[in-house]
C-alpha cells in the first residue's frame, strides 16, 4: 500500500456522516434497495435527468413545474399524488428515454442532500448495476473517496454494506484504507458474493423481509445483479445526469 | 425462531444509540480494547468496585475523595495526575484485591453514561474475558438485549463488532434478531474466530495499529482471548461491581 494514495472510507449510516471530512472527496451514494439501482437503470435507459427530492409534496410541485414524471413510494405503495413507484422495472427505455423523472425516496435522497450540505466535492451514484463503472471511475479519478450507505432510517443495513464491500475489494490497492468499516464491509461481501440473495435471506435482512413482503423479490434479485447498467450518474445543478466524459 | 422470544439488537456506534429503545433492555457495553476487558479482569481479581468517569479531572477528584486508585490513559500514556493505565495486566489480584478503582476511558465510559441517560433497564459489561458468562446471563434473563459497541470516537470498529458477533452467534436461538447489524457482526465473527488477532492485522484494524504502535500487542492478544474471567460486571449506584447472584 502506497501511503501517498488517496484515502477511502466507508460510512455505514447517514447518522455517522458527520465523522468524515468530505470537502475533498468523491462521495458514492449507496441505496441498493432500490433508489440508486433505479436511478442508474433509468439513466442507462435514456432518461434525460433525475431530480431527487425529499418529500412527496415537493415531488408533485416540481413535477408540475417542469412537466416531468413523478415517482416515489411510501410503505411499498406508489405515494398518493405520484405517478410511478421505485422499481427499476417501471422505467424501460421505450417509456423513459428523453424524459425527466422527479423521484422521492426516504433514505437515499436524504443522504444525498446531507452530503451536499456538508460540502462534498463530488457526488456520484453507486449500485450493483454500475459496480464496475463506479470502481473504474474512482481509480481513474485518484481522489479521496467516501462510500456512503443510505441505510434504513439510519440503521445499518446489509445490502448497502455489501456494495461498499464490493467496491473496497475492487479498488483497495489504489487507496489508503484506514477504516474498520471498510474491512468489515469487505469481509461480509467476500462471504456473501457467491449468492447475495441467499445471504440476505439467511441473515434475515430487514429489507429482504420488507420487500419480499410486498412481493418484490424480482426487484431484489435485479438490484443485486452486477453490471447491468454501466454508466455513471453524477449530481450536478440539482439533478442526476449520466456523466459522459470521465476526464 | 420463536416470535415471542425477546428482541436482540446490535448498535455499532454510540452515535446510533438514539435509534434503539432501551427502556426495557439489558445493555451490554462493549469496549474490547481495552476498557471492558480491563474492568472484567480487575473485578475478577477481587477489586471491590470500579467507578467509571468521563474526565481525568473527575478521576482525580473522586480518587482523592474516597482514597481510591486512579487510572486512565490518553494517547497510550498514563494521563497526567493519574496513577495507573488501561491495561488489564496492571491489576493482578495481589495488587487490586479489595480496592476501588476510579477509571476514565474515552469511548466505553461515554457510552455507558449515554445508555444510563437513555434509561437503560440494566447495564452490564461485556468482553471476550467474560464471553460465556455474558451469554449465559442474557439467555437466563430472557429480556430484550442491546449489544452496544463503544467504537472509536463514534467510528465503527472491528474488535467491538467481533465481540457482538460472538454473542449473537451464541445466543441467537433464544432471541428474535431483526437487525442487520447483528447479521453483519455475526458474519465477521464467523470469518475471524479462528485467529482474531491475525484477522485484525490483515484487515488493518485501526486499533490494532494504534496499540501495536504503543508496544501493546500483548494487551490485544489478552483482550481477544475468551473466558479468562467469567464474572459479570453490572452497573449499580454509580459503580461497576461483580454480580454475585444471577436470579
Amino acid at each position: 500500500m502506497d501511503n501517498k494514495s488517496p484515502e477511502l472510507y466507508t460510512c455505514l449510516s447517514p447518522a455517522l456522516l458527520h465523522l468524515y471530512d468530505i470537502s475533498n472527496s468523491t462521495v458514492v451514494i449507496i441505496d441498493i434497495l432500490r433508489a440508486t439501482s433505479t436511478i442508474t437503470t433509468t439513466l442507462n435507459n435514456g432518461a434525460k435527468a433525475i431530480i431527487p427530492v425529499d418529500s412527496v409534496a415537493e415531488c408533485i410541485r416540481i413535477g408540475k413545474q417542469i412537466a416531468a414524471i413523478t415517482a416515489g413510494e411510501r410503505d411499498g405503495q406508489i405515494a398518493e399524488g405520484l405517478q410511478y413507484g421505485n422499481s427499476p422495472f417501471e422505467y424501460p427505455r421505450e417509456f423513459i428515454s428523453g424524459k425527466t423523472l422527479v423521484l422521492t425516496t426516504t433514505n437515499g435522497t436524504k443522504l444525498l442532500h446531507m452530503a451536499l450540505d456538508k460540502g462534498a466535492k463530488e457526488i456520484i451514484i453507486g449500485s450493483f448495476c454500475n459496480l464496475d463503472t463506479v470502481c473504474d471511475y474512482l481509480i481513474k479519478k485518484g481522489k479521496p473517496v467516501l462510500l456512503a450507505c443510505a441505510a434504513w432510517k439510519d440503521k445499518v443495513n446489509i445490502e448497502d454494506t455489501l456494495f461498499a464491500g464490493a467496491v473496497v475489494q475492487k479498488v483497495k490497492e489504489y487507496f489508503t484504507v484506514n477504516c474498520d468499516a471498510s474491512g468489515l464491509a469487505e469481509t461480509m461481501y467476500a462471504d456473501a458474493r457467491g449468492d447475495m440473495l441467499n445471504f440476505m435471506k439467511t441473515k434475515n435482512a430487514s429489507h429482504y423481509k420488507r420487500l419480499t413482503g410486498y412481493g418484490l423479490i424480482k426487484d431484489i434479485e435485479f438490484c443485486l445483479t452486477p453490471n447491468t447498467a454501466n454508466i455513471l450518474p453524477v449530481y450536478t445543478d440539482g439533478k442526476l445526469i449520466k456523466k459522459t466524459s470521465f476526464t
